[in-house]
């Protein structure tokens, strides 16, 4: 593998950190509450060695915090930081992709307490409001004396 | 591993079809144009073993189709499919995510082709509008006499 930590690609470098399943259902799990070594052991049904790396992992990169929650015996849980929690809309399009192709036999629905309707969610550019992917947009590498068009995405 | 193409949860679904950092990266390359294996190969830097595997993967899921390119040699391509297209969002957020926290020496930009402008990528919910973890929301398991609150969301 190239070393993706140095690629101009923020969606590599993002993957360097949390690229693999087990990683990503740890932060669904933390985003759900969960917090101790024995809850994710369970939620997951993954080996202690796979999930001692995984979390090791994840607080290195400063997604996770570690937090003593008892004194004696030592106990430590493991606390969403903001940039771990900011990988809750990620998540959620995720979830979103599963409900509309991998729904057979039923998946979980999330549901907005205010107005109690299943939530649909979209990805939109906050400068322009139009949902991605229903307008052309292109990529621009950083650090060059002129700005270039290096690739087009398709997605219409 | 727990069985979790049969969990009710639609991220574990999602991620049971792509959730490895190399199936995520063909996906990208893909939705910014290439469909051949030597330009993946290329632009991946990945084994042409790992290659092979996981574009048999995505083509199974439902994510790429394979066509015919060339008659003579018979040679490949892999398009997307809807599906496969619709990995874009994700793709955008979690780019969204690496530029917010792992931009040091630069990554790229991804511009509106009308505006000109820079995209800020935020997923909304469209029946609401509310931005996703400003407002409190639940999960619902289906297939239930009665729906149940089954874990609150955290990112408050």
């Amino acid at each position: 593998m190239k070393n993706i930590s140095n690629t101009p690609c923020p969606i590599a470098r993002s993957l360097n950190c949390v690229g693999d399943t087990w990683s990503l259902l740890i932060l669904r799990d933390a985003l759900a509450g969960l917090t101790r070594f024995d809850q994710f052991r369970k939620s997951l049904g993954i080996a202690p060695t796979m999930l001692t790396r995984r979390l090791a992992t994840l607080t290195e990169e400063g997604l996770l915090e570690k937090h003593l929650y008892s004194e004696r015996p030592p106990r430590e849980e493991y606390v969403l930081t903001i940039a771990g929690q900011d990988f809750l809309p990620i998540l959620v399009m995720i979830g979103a992709w599963g409900r509309k192709y991998r729904s057979m036999g039923g998946v979980t629905q999330l549901i907005d307490d205010e107005s109690g309707q299943e939530i649909k969610p979209i990805v939109v550019d906050a400068v322009t409001g139009a949902t991605i992917g229903t307008r052309a947009m292109h990529l621009v590498i950083p650090e060059r004396p002129t700005t270039s068009s290096t690739s087009q995405i398709n997605n219409q």
